[in-house]
């Protein structure tokens, strides 16, 4: 496999301090250049950065230059992950696209773009190709691809059998969320601590609507939405890692509760052949004792990457409940945009 | 008002010192029996208790022998609060009745009994008439009132002003349950810190049985159920005191946001002007700010015995969805019985 | 006892609120002034401030209009409470003690000037006497009173009695420090969730100076340090209210493990017998039990102003070591300056 | 390398847990047999323990039939690890020896038998010469070794450079300790959450008197101790994993803080080229950042086998203050009782 040299746009912050973390011995992908604010621009980044994972900073960053996150500083690139924030990823990335440095985003700007790609590997490998409808050069070699949000993967994940199998009617989902996934400083210690936050701003509206863009159809290069309704109640609790979510389902076909097990268990993901480095060998684990998923025992099963899933049962209202758990920053985030640029890789659009 | 002499049953448990506690200045009723396991009796209770809340024992217990659970050591006292174990509450809660010696309980074993109240003052106070079919005693003397389990009490309270002015057709709600209800030593750290249980054993029948028999019409001395399905899901968080419950419902007559809300806010407790002491001067509290209620800024309200309210709005899925807050310890357990004591006081029962 | 009109200055921060929250009900201070930042002035408080405290608003300062804090807005208080950050509150205090107005202040800037009184009533109340050599008036009307930093008033007050009967020669702390003690937002959740932070800046050096000046001897209207060295380690940890320090101490003259207990349980604050309400009636609380004090059980106890000491033994090295705790925000700050102003006011100094 | 085949004793307890997963993939030693209490014997592992480790049973130890500890159901392994409760480990440990079959003990038992090593392999690597002297068979082929406490671990290793350099006075330490030392169920929540538990019972003295036999001179074949006092506060803090200690020192020459630093940045292990599997690469990590080591990030830094030390600093009271902190149940017990066993295979005890 050739290797590819990549950027991190925001490479400072959260998200792009988890991006060096998980790169940092990754098979194909070496980081060549790391951008972020004009206030850090020009130090190292071991100057720059206020350095929060628990893992050493990787050697292969310290001394770089950071670089002011303008496309014409990152020429010698394959291509880069933003981790940016969403008040300036827009214009970054359009200036990145039209560059023609393919784009493998975090940030939420893009999600409900029609021509761009939200993408879950394991559900909705073939959106993809969405790609070839961006516009952003003459010759395609400039676009933009996301990952959807930290809540909205897990739930899409263990919704995709269950959508397959029987049609869904409606969901309702709590959210009880990490803390890692409001960021540096992130949620003051007085607010968390022995506490729960019953509300967490603007996140129930993609709690709603990604799931619905990810299990759409692709017709003539655009996503017909999947069409149901999602009632979500996102919450913040005292947990470092790992969003843990109580969905209940309404499904098309009724089913009873073996067979819906059975769904979820012999549930085969599109991608299993292709050996992308960062998929889990089981993107949804299947919890049968009651006491799991638990956040901080099972956030970091298969590097991140896996959804746990626990106590599938009849319900009493609608037709099934269950328990979904994914780590946050992780899976719902920059181990998410890693697996898309590998998938990417293997299906061509990146070489 | 006369001063009633009261016997605590299981009185070195959690709930027992929940009991000695919250009755330290009660002006009705005091203290003069302590009944505990054959293990602790014959010891002063200083001694027997390894006493776990924050502030310190009351003096006034501290000398008491403590006694064993049988009603022939408890002839002189006017009735018992029972912080038993469902192990044994069955059997000796039947020996204090049928002994002529009121039963006010937070057991969950006569819950279900057809002819023992399970009463929230503020939701069902007529059921107490029940009290007259029991069959302890041929003189009517002794007799069992029981109190609902901990998520049962804030989620009743919330459904009442709903079910009274819109009926209700389900009810979907996930618990996020403080580590106090469990009791001591309870649930072990290790498990807990930074963490989610996803599951409590036992919890979800309860949390679907019981709001039906409290929202029931007594007719004829038995009560008629109210008859909706209510799907729980009952996850352990680390909070100390108080159950945030994430609630959705559908109605029977549909109804927009701003009447539900107007319902909810101007619910009036039938028991207003009984001036029990324990009695909250607002059972319900309804928060306009969306980050509202908090287990740890809000459990305490009104001496822990409000049950909090935030986040009512539409749902995309069923009607409507809140968020509903009480302390567990105290409204759930305690706190809650003693109120249903002075209750029964005002009405007669105990004199 | 004559009513007192007074002022917050820094209302609108975590100090501030603290000092609102405390004097809601005081028999002899009312609040009738707000001072904040310009940013908040012109606005009423119920709207300027983010209230972190647990009980509700005070009723009394929700339609009261912020001020900017300067003293000629302030002209018909009696006194102020300073609750300002270190960067303003040198010059804005000094402006209020050239204006002829006292301030009550918890700013670290006056703790170690010449003239100005560093106070913890129950061990150098004699000190006010300095505020006689301030000059920030002809008359004497204006001054500054300070209290100390929030470790320096458990070890002093802990040390007073050893120091009366036995001389110290050194002392070794370790702190383990709430999270409220930086503030808010203050400690962010990624830092101290399951975590140990070893190092608190500048807070050290307070530590090892602080208990000098309030062991001092006053000669003259000036201060005699009392000499010794303090080696202090700071370190925060997960809780959110109460300081506990691990003591050790070197006397001057030794001592056994009884003698110093007892030396301990029969000391005698000199303010006893002044009845000032916001006194502890017990300022240091003994424990005989070796798992006692402990922040989340007694930081609390007699409304926050008691200092909790544990575990009094002999040492192997030095003489004696001991547990010492007490709430930082109350004891340690807001609390600890309104009783300095009850102090003040039985001494003449405000009337 | 030749495999040896090992057998743990108190294999369902935290501590025999932590054996299992650490030796999951040890290229030395592969577990062969699991003892454990005749509660648990007869059943397959799997049934047996309650998995409290966050990684997944390893697949080798599922089905393997849990043995009663008794030497004649482990002839076939080549020694034992033992995590056995000191309640029973004297009787079942001596039994092994005295069969021929070394220990590799975790428990205090014979921590202080004068033939019996207390064993840091970078600390007294030359102890197990003691191993000669023991007198449980004729041949020499059953013994005891022994590792130390968890707070014995981090203290004493980082003593050694200063012991070695200085020589030592005397020691005051404070250590904050995590709840993982307690095993399972070990600590209840409502004890620890958002608190400190100023008190570990039976700590203080393993504290004072391990670190005196681990820098102790083996002469004739016995430990000739170090000489000098020690003061232990021991605490217990919402942590996980990790014991963080605040130790001051003070040294028989004295030094200046560079000279310090210096010796204890440039110690070297004494066994640094063995090339022990388990051993890290730097047995003493020093962090000039002062906000550093914490245990939450640092504690599981080279698999958990190494010791952090921060804020070394001249100190005001005796010398020299510094923090501390490792990893109690990997460097604090099982994984140290596994660099034990590979020292003892590289010296020819074990084969």
């Amino acid at each position: 496999m050739t290797s590819f040299k990549v950027g991190i746009l925001g490479a400072t912050g959260a998200v792009g301090q988890k991006f060096i973390r998980i790169l940092e011995n990754h098979p194909w992908f070496k980081i060549t250049a790391l951008g972020a604010s004009s206030r850090s621009a020009g130090k190292l980044y071991e100057e720059a950065a206020n350095w929060i994972e628990s893992t050493r900073m990787p050697d292969g960053v310290k001394s770089l230059t950071v670089l002011e996150c303008t496309s014409n500083h990152f020429d010698e690139v394959d291509f880069v992950f933003s981790g940016l924030d969403s008040s300036v990823a827009t214009e970054i990335e359009t200036d990145f696209a039209k560059a023609g440095i393919p784009v493998i985003s975090n940030a939420k700007n893009f999600r409900t773009d029609p021509t761009v790609p939200l993408l879950i590997p394991e559900v909705n490998p073939d959106h993809i190709e969405m790609i070839r409808e961006q516009r952003f050069t003459a010759d395609g070699s400039g676009w933009i691809v996301t990952n959807p949000n930290c809540v909205a993967v897990p739930l899409t994940t263990s919704l995709k059998p269950l959508y397959d199998a029987f049609g869904i009617e409606s969901v309702v989902v709590t959210s009880m969320q990490a803390i890692s996934g409001a960021g540096y400083p992130g949620v003051p210690s007085l607010d968390i601590m022995g506490n729960v936050i019953p509300f967490i701003g603007g996140e129930e509206s993609k709690i709603r609507q990604e799931p619905l863009k990810l299990l759409g159809k692709l017709k003539d290069g655009a996503v017909r939405y999947a069409d149901f309704p999602v009632q979500a109640t996102a919450t913040r609790v005292p947990v470092i890692n790992g969003h843990l979510l109580s969905v209940t389902v309404s499904l098309k076909r009724k089913a009873d509760q073996d067979e819906i097990i059975n769904v979820m268990k012999s549930w085969g993901s599109p991608i299993h052949d292709l050996d992308l480095p960062s998929a889990p060998k089981f993107p949804l684990k299947i919890f049968d004792d009651p006491r799991y998923p638990q956040p901080r025992l099972h956030a970091d099963s298969e590097g991140g990457m896996q959804t746990a899933i626990g106590r599938i049962r009849q319900a009493h209202v609608m037709d099934v409940s269950y328990i979904a758990m994914a780590h946050n920053t992780v899976r719902g985030a920059a181990g998410g945009a890693v697996l898309n640029a590998e998938l990417l890789v293997k299906k061509g659009f990146l070489k």
